[in-house]
């Protein structure tokens, strides 16, 4: 690999050459030199964290599996303390400072932070990630349990069978998947993190930033104690760049790195009949139908297209900048792909891509609830109906402003807005009345791709991954970046390592075992960037 | 109550002596006479009957909790073989001669049959209950469980407490109320027979009819296995009439006889995103959203007054004749209490009265589900989205008629119908893709409102009420009425005893004590009808 590049600096600086540029010549030839010897100490560290980890994948395995097994919903909190601890012992291990950073009630997840300098250097990197994981239905997963990890041969789509766990000694296939909550989104990143500091040690090779870890116990809660935290620990925080390892590579298998996230705020819609739901033989079609209402009130936001009709929806977003269309004109098109495998042939957005699709706000229902269907089902009118909905936020996006026009699209639809059950009084006085509760949200955040610290992180990827690395202006996803540059005042950018069809926050999550080993090699890099 | 019969039987003959009928006179007062001494023979069965359930009232109760403490799902093969057992021994007490008809796959539940022949009788009535009941979500029962009943001081919208079952000795008000599964729904008309069985014969008062008892065991499931059984022991099933024991008496209190049931159908749609579910940020608005989806489609079934837009839904409606609308038009009109009551102001049908809706097909949703909400909610893009739809006809409508009109429908708005989950090569071909799958259904039933054994039975409960007896056309709700007529040739009506307000079909389903003394009157009454 090291080969390649130094040959096609070689080439790149004869063709500046042949272009008559006379006078620039010699200082190509003078700056390939100094990238190679650059290149070559960072393939010297990729070979040598690669070697570590082949001679140590049933060890690395075993560590995961192990923080795997423990339940990790942000409301259990008996549970998510459990994990707490173990990951403060596995930082010590590394040598690393902890503390566990407290909100003031203690039935909220700590934070597990942890600090490792480096003698000499200049520049601090926070890496993010998560420990809690998505609520899941512990009955739709495919032979196996959330919290009892297993490995399979593959993806349960493509045929994956269940392994008895891989011996010492017995090989281990990139393409085996282990299976388990978490497993991507988001312990893979920890487990990672760990095995390539591991890595650098054995081959005594000295990272070359200060480090510090912020592992949080409630993200897919929606993170709403983080900012009492950060608030409380702000001196701790400090840093010249959080890196969030989070999120999955592109679809097609090339490497990512993000310079922001979409914010996200939720609101859940009910609707109401009757008092109590009431036999549909004796009142169907005279009581009236909150299923019905529903599906009118939900179909109401979009038109045809897809395209959010809520008044003013697409009102504040900020146009992305050059560097950002730049990256986003260069990224991969993937769509007719992506479709053919998803198994639709008609995308929502009215023929936009999705690239363009992640980089506007967007209003996703994520559940709807009335009544029973299947086996459980009866001749009723349901007393309530329940749409779930959340709206993903992008840079200039407010998300009580958001839920502000939500709530006006809703009152325009003849709906008077409860924030609790409606008693008998309130119920005589409106004939639509609908509740409706949010979360507080958070805003997106994005970081100027072409910040230097940024550019070096990009190159640190870019030395660890065999293709050329995709530059996302902002992920899909929502992750609270806003809320650390707020507490921070540092720049934010991403650098996820699994496979996107990881299904995540779905049941069956899994994580593919070659996006750990090749993750260990970016993570090696990163904390020996230069 | 006797004695304001008499006299309402002399003014009459009174007002037409002076009307100058003079002819008519000595035929009306004869008439009046044969009235008064049936009505006083009929008062006395009630009063004898009364005093037998007020010294009996414990015992009664006692045989209804035993049977209402045996879950009674019609899937539930094992448990409903108990009941069929119980019923089968209840029965036998009271000297009937009983048989469990049985279809041809042992899983499907027995009827339980009985014959009690009067000598003489030249009528035979068959009694139909139904005594399994709807499937029910245990864990939104309030302080107690579907199957072990619990006797409270009202209703708990009323406030009512639970109370120790009541001891020997012990009174016994008529507004306390039983919460059970099948409370009302329809055990209890099956131990108000027992117990007006019992009263006849504590009384030593002979039954002027034939009685069979046919106890149905998957009505609430539709009744798949009805036909087969009705076809294999068609000779037991002849009688002049069968009356169904089953269904609410009018929400005012009144007293209430239906000459029909609607029929119903039922149809389960799905519609379908991507293979699997999706993160909502990374896919969201660009992946299409079934939840989505199906509230469009859901929503295009009815326009804003709630009427049905399928092409053709009320095309076969047959009118009501003379008798049925004179009926109708002397209903009580009740609709602005109901409404107070259940909680709403405005309701589906443009204006339409629930008498006049309950007499045309409907089409209720039941049930929607997608993804998921509250507490377990996920941001993801959801896989499929289900809405499960009942549709009940009236004469004249035909169940696989009126589900093909709703399949066109769904075609109209451009779905391609499947009847299993689309594989990835029906899904590269169609953009939208709907499974449907239906019930058999049946078609509704009414009886003339003026045939003369009808219009005996219509006297006989007016006999054991006080108030007016209101004759409904049909009931709102659905009956195998027209397999019972298919197969046995027989006029059906129906006589229902319990509240109202008992929540059938719903969690914390009950039934107020005092519909059961009235019920044991009524049926009482039926038995010994002149």
């Amino acid at each position: 690999m090291l080969f390649k590049k130094s040959k096609k600096l070689l080439l790149l600086s004869r063709l500046r050459y042949r272009t008559g540029r006379i006078r620039c010549r010699w200082v190509v030839v003078a700056i390939s030199l100094f990238i190679a010897t650059a290149s070559f100490a960072q393939e010297k560290t990729r070979l040598a964290v690669r070697s570590y980890r082949i001679a140590n994948e049933h060890k690395i395995l075993q560590e995961f599996v192990e923080l795997l097994a423990i339940p990790n919903l942000a409301g259990d909190i008996v549970n998510i303390r459990r994990n707490a601890g173990l990951l403060t012992q596995m930082l010590q291990k590394r040598g690393v400072q902890t503390r566990l950073l407290e909100h003031d009630r203690p039935e909220v997840p700590p934070v597990v932070f942890g600090e490792l300098k480096t003698p000499g250097a200049k520049e601090t990197l926070v890496l993010y990630c998560h420990y809690d994981g998505q609520p899941t239905d512990s009955s739709r997963w495919v032979e196996s349990k959330p919290w009892q990890p297993v490995i399979r041969t593959n993806s349960i789509e493509a045929g994956g069978k269940i392994l008895p766990f891989p011996r010492t000694g017995e090989s281990i296939d990139g393409n085996w998947r282990v299976y388990a909550r978490a497993a991507s989104d988001d312990k893979s990143p920890i487990v990672v993190l760990f095995a390539a500091m591991d890595a650098l040690r054995a081959n005594k090779i000295q990272p070359t930033v200060n480090l510090k870890f912020f592992f949080e116990g409630e993200e897919e809660a929606g993170s709403p104690n983080l900012s009492d935290i950060m608030r409380k620990h702000a001196d701790l925080l400090k840093a010249d760049m959080w890196i969030t390892c989070d999120g999955p590579i592109h679809q097609n298998g090339q490497k990512l790195v993000f310079f922001g996230c979409r914010g996200i705020v939720s609101a859940e819609i009910t609707v109401y009949g009757s008092n109590r739901a009431l036999h549909s033989g004796h009142y169907g079609n005279w009581a009236p139908n909150p299923a019905m209402m529903l599906s009118e009130l939900v179909a109401s936001m979009k038109d045809e297209n897809g395209r959010v009709v809520v008044d003013g929806f697409y009102n504040d977003v900020e146009p992305l900048g050059e560097f950002e269309n730049q990256a986003l004109a260069e990224s991969p098109v993937y769509d007719q792909t992506l479709m053919r495998e998803l198994g639709f042939t008609k995308p929502e957005g009215g023929g936009k891509s999705l690239n363009e699709q992640i980089n506007l706000p967007s209003l996703n229902v994520s559940g709807l609830l009335s009544g029973y269907v299947g086996a459980q089902s009866r001749t009723l009118v349901p007393a309530t109906a329940t749409a779930r909905i959340d709206m993903r936020l992008v840079k200039g996006n407010d998300p009580q402003r958001q839920v502000e026009r939500l709530k006006e699209h809703i009152r325009k639809q003849g709906y008077f807005i409860v924030d609790k059950d409606p008693d008998q009084e309130t119920r005589a006085r409106y004939s639509l009345i609908s509740k409706i509760t949010t979360s507080d949200g958070y805003k997106a955040f994005r970081t100027p791709m072409n910040l230097p610290i940024a550019q070096k992180i990009v190159a640190a990827v870019q030395s660890a991954s065999d293709g050329k690395v995709v530059r996302m202006p902002t992920l899909g996803g929502s992750g609270p970046l806003s809320i650390f540059a707020e507490f921070t005042g540092s720049p934010q950018m991403g650098v996820p390592i699994v496979n996107y069809d990881n299904n995540q926050h779905s049941e069956n999550e899994n994580v593919r075992i070659q996006n750990l080993w090749d993750g260990i090699e970016i993570y090696a890099s990163i904390m020996t960037m230069k």
